[in-house]
């Protein structure tokens, strides 16, 4: 039986360029300015792109792909779909259509492997209410899978990373330490039975907005976004999803985008059961180096707990630049209704917990409209 | 300075998974029927997906990529982007938003690759008038380039594969043989320089709607589809790109679609100056072979002259299995307006030509709902 993560030298998010690698190239290029039904692209670092195309309507655009970071096709399809469908959820958008993204080593692998991860995705879209209507596929030298996926939401109801208000809770709806994990598995470590915590974790939907409104979560079928009650969604100011630049990453990117600052009890955060066992041993990625290089000039570690379950600070902070793949989503709500929101979505986000809040950004240095330095994300 | 083409094994659409293989791998995955708004998906080799969102208002769903089939990093990103962009068009749809799928060897190739890719692409999306709102970067080991694309059509006015009817003509609006010509790029025999027709057709939008109503392309900023007087785009009944299956094998899926045969005359089909010396000297792909096996039970030569330009027959059969990155548009259109259509796409597309009609299928053994045989195209 092949073992997918040993075809490829990268795995997972992961592999993602570094944010501060890609923001320099993308500054070189010179991009003509978006029009004004374009509400939202990637220039606040945001989930999908947001298009307006009825006063009534706005699209929702999103991609990701990657190469296998588990063993089991099935699973490796269903975490990659998770995974795409989730920068749409983080948008509070439901979505429409999937399109695969199919890179497949024709001459290695058995044929049956790719049935396995379309059946995986497909299962997951499926699940997400969405449609599967095509892609492409090509002959490669790695296996890579992803999606792109349309969504749709009124453009009045849109989570954006520039959301977070000061006084917000935030929430993290996911344990941290799929990165650490995977790293694991790729090292033959562990195997993927010992993982399966993580595996749920990251094939699990981020589909939060029927669980905000006592709906029970189903696929419409027609492909219609059911009219949700907005009782506890609209407590939500702002969202972003935990992917591959690590709570530390996200959180400062909508730190930024929002200009506020973020507290958060580093002890709150959920992690799996034993990913600082895994962090200790040094299952780490690059990623982890360059999460906190791209975030350490805006981050005060004054953790409370010097020591924690026996492992030293420089252990426990990994957590924080842990790469996620399919990572749960961090939101910014009401003060007043973050209860009530961990416990709607207790049942299927059994990790969910407030993890912090959002105060006041008061230090920092600016030069040329960006933050050069500044304490935007305080773990404690 | 690299040479994008001598950095990979396997170059362009003739990459793409063999339409056989990917068929047989699809079939074995359990799709769940589609809903009453997919207009339009992959089960008859469309070009795009359509999403019928609003009574008036339908999505165009579509992605492509591929690795570098030029040396020029601009050159591959304007292709690249222009390919994506041909499956919304050849919808009959107009593009709204693009999003990049990237991959690239970081620690191989100088950023300064990508941005040129990405300019090239960005100026080719701002053509189009749709907005360039994201991506997906990934560190891979070898350079790949594509988009996503999100197209607005009205329902009533899609151009549908099948729609091709008995009696219309054919119409082909770019040369055959981007192919062979950049498969002899990559075995080094010629030179950039020597195959710029070749490329600039390539990176020509297949945005014909414009051509058809005397409507001046220009990129409508505010990314809102301009209403096009419906003249002669009307008279469209069908239509596809001619991409990595060549002319036989899109030909053959526009056939079995519209249930029709169509009738081509070859020496009518635009090639470009060197299409014949190049393919005669063997600068073959893969798909030359697997896009004649993929077509072989449903075609017929009868060819007129059995010496074209001194060439045998053998080798003037090659221009209809050529893969095609970026190729032209296969119309199914009104006989009484076709002169016309190809009128008015003349001063953009100098190479547009009717080469044949669509006649009824007259002969074919059917099983279980495919033909398995069939006079589908018949070259003369």
């Amino acid at each position: 039986m092949i073992k997918l993560t040993q075809t490829v030298q990268k795995g997972g998010c992961a592999a993602k360029v570094a944010a501060g690698e890609l923001r320099k190239i993308l500054n070189q290029v010179r991009f003509p300015p978006q029009g004004p039904n374009i509400l939202v692209d990637g220039s606040l670092f945001d989930d999908a792109a947001v298009d307006l195309i009825r006063p009534d309507l706005a699209l929702v655009q999103t991609l990701d792909f990657f190469t296998p970071i588990v063993d089991s096709p099935k699973n490796f399809g269903a975490i990659a779909a998770a995974n795409a469908l989730s920068d749409v959820f983080a948008m509070g958008a439901t979505p429409r259509t999937a399109l695969a993204i199919l890179a497949f080593p024709l001459a290695e692998m058995d044929p049956s492997i790719i049935v396995e991860v379309l059946q995986g995705a497909s299962d997951k879209i499926a699940e997400s209410g969405a449609a599967f209507v095509g892609g492409h596929s090509i002959d490669d030298d790695t296996l890579k899978f992803g999606l792109s996926v349309t969504g749709e939401v009124h453009p009045e109801r849109i989570w954006k990373n520039s959301g977070a208000q000061v006084g917000d809770h935030l929430i993290l709806t996911k344990p941290l330490g799929t990165g650490t994990a995977t790293a694991a598995l790729k090292r033959q470590a562990v195997s993927e039975d010992e993982i399966q915590a993580e595996i749920s974790s990251m094939a699990r939907l981020n589909h939060i907005l029927p669980f905000l409104s006592g709906k029970v979560m189903k696929p419409p079928g027609g492909g219609i976004a059911p009219e949700i009650p907005r009782a506890l969604a609209d407590a939500i100011h702002g969202a972003t999803d935990v992917t591959g630049f690590g709570l530390a990453g996200h959180a400062y990117q909508m730190a930024l985008a929002s200009g506020v600052s973020l507290n958060i009890r580093a002890s709150a955060c959920p992690r799996f059961p034993r990913t600082l066992s895994w962090l200790a041993e040094g299952f780490l990625t690059k990623a982890h180096r360059t999460n906190r290089e791209y975030t350490q000039k805006f981050i005060q570690f004054k953790l409370e707990e010097p020591v924690v379950e026996g492992h030293t600070q420089a252990v426990f902070e990994q957590v924080f630049f842990d790469p996620q793949t399919s990572g749960g989503l961090l939101l910014s709500v009401g003060a007043a209704q973050s209860a009530a929101i961990v416990e709607a979505l207790a049942e299927y986000f059994p990790g969910a917990a407030v993890i912090g809040e959002v105060e006041t950004l008061t230090s920092g240095r600016l030069s040329s409209g960006n933050l050069e330095s500044g304490n935007l994300i305080s773990f404690r």
